[in-house]
């Protein structure tokens, strides 16, 4: 099952993608299930599932728009340097101890074909291609074994990066809070369609020149040891998301360097999902 | 005027403190104002203000327990290394481009007199005295000199710190978010009552002995330049916490290294507020 957030012509709501078509479940489930987290709070999906099979559309997917997939998770968990390629690139060590984790607030998301905002401060925009992974259990101290049951589905990500505002100090969380600079969709695929572990082809194209491409067995820490470890030292709650780390080839570290302008067009492909695409915009001056 | 959030006997609420009475809001003024994040949304303090003077007293302090000041902020932006003499006993350079900033998730705090938990992964359980900033107003690229129309208020943080874990690769936060780790209250203390931006005395005590002892003065970015630095990279929300950063004196840089351990008390007092105090509890092993 595919499920998305959206803005209808009259209001927000979450529902099932099948094909082009959009069925709307926030109509059908009213208000015991307003949004995508509460769908999976409530544990829905088989509920929803059941609704959405021979339902009319709603909608057709280009008549609504796109809220990031989970517009509203208590957390967003960002994992660094997880791809050997971008640690070498950077100069990184190709060993870490541990992952390294940094943090996105809910307002820094925007939605697939929304504009990602490269802001007045800056002209380093970068894209990083990811796998987001939403949780749909909550758990604390979770057993690598056990991890493949707390994921609610898979999704792309583009951790867009104000990389001299990011690298500015030691620590990461400037740059990478900008609003409207996380991508983060189109939908999100279920287990029972795409196995969230196995090896998925991850790919960024800007103006559709390959920059990024990769599989994601290349992780360092894959995603069981990532639920691991962040239950460690958070409770990870449902529509919670890990954002599992870029692989090489960012703009950063090419020579030249690559920043993405006003007007160009990102896209990251991750197999088994889709593309989440998005327009770059420059924010205009102060006025 | 003093206002805290708390659990009654019966329920969360929130409420003024005066003296030793608490004034419960959350009764008087319904679903409207479910909680303080919601009072200060709802720009209710002067009515709130007016409500609590002369009204009996619902509680004495001793017969609630204290909630984390803010126990649902949008966000909790913490500073790092705003004080030299903390820069200089970690051999950190003392001049800084921009302020460091990392983020904490709001189920990492505790109240004033909960226990703050050292986690079963740690014995490095590190205090931090900090002034706590609560944003009352919504504002993006906020001018330092119209900064102090943003403050709701300040109060004590104690920024309690997972060592090994903070400090196991670059980036900070999962040292940092550990649950019950960041201490938070006793109350919020209005501008009207003690100026956020005059120098106040800033100390930490752990088992009544002097660990930290400072003036906010010495902060190198001030509350203002904070506010209008951290508004650059994201909105800052009513009810969103910035906290400021610790001086000198913490556990890990002493000679032998001070860790908090079970039984240990540790309190943050900060001038014109009072004294923020939670006993420590070191969680048992795994059953």
């Amino acid at each position: 099952m595919k499920l998305l957030s959206f803005v209808s012509p009259t209001r927000a709501s979450f529902g099932v993608v099948d094909g082009d078509r959009v069925i709307d479940m926030g109509v059908r489930l009213g208000a015991t299930c307003p949004d995508l987290k509460g769908a999976l709070q409530g544990g829905a999906l088989e509920r929803i599932e059941r609704l959405a099979a021979g339902a009319p559309a709603d909608y057709r997917l280009d008549e609504i728009r796109f809220l990031p997939l989970m517009p509203n998770p208590g957390k967003i968990v960002c994992v660094g340097l997880n791809y050997v390629a971008h640690r070498a690139e950077g100069g990184h060590k190709t060993e870490s101890p541990a992952p390294v984790i940094f943090l996105r607030v809910p307002e820094s998301q925007v939605g697939h074909g929304q504009p990602m905002l490269c802001p007045r401060e800056s002209h380093q925009f970068d894209f990083e291609a990811e796998l987001a992974v939403v949780i749909g259990k909550a758990g604390r101290r979770i057993a690598e074994a056990d991890a493949m049951s707390y994921i609610a589905g898979i999704s792309c990500y583009n951790d867009g990066s104000v990389r001299d505002w990011q690298l500015q100090t030691p620590q990461w969380s400037p740059g990478k809070n900008f609003p409207a600079t996380g991508a983060f969709g189109p939908w999100l695929v279920t287990p029972d369609e795409v196995d969230p572990v196995r090896s998925l082809r991850l790919s960024c194209r800007l103006n559709g020149e390959t920059m990024q491409d990769t599989t994601t067995d290349l992780m360092m820490f894959p995603i069981p040891k990532l639920i691991s470890f962040i239950s460690t030292w958070t409770t990870l709650e449902v529509g919670d998301v890990i954002v599992t780390g870029t692989p090489g080839g960012v703009g950063l570290r090419r020579n030249p360097q690559v920043w993405m302008k006003h007007g160009d067009v990102v896209e990251i492909e991750l197999e088994g999902v889709g593309v989440l695409r998005n327009p770059i915009v420059k924010e205009g001056p102060a006025v």
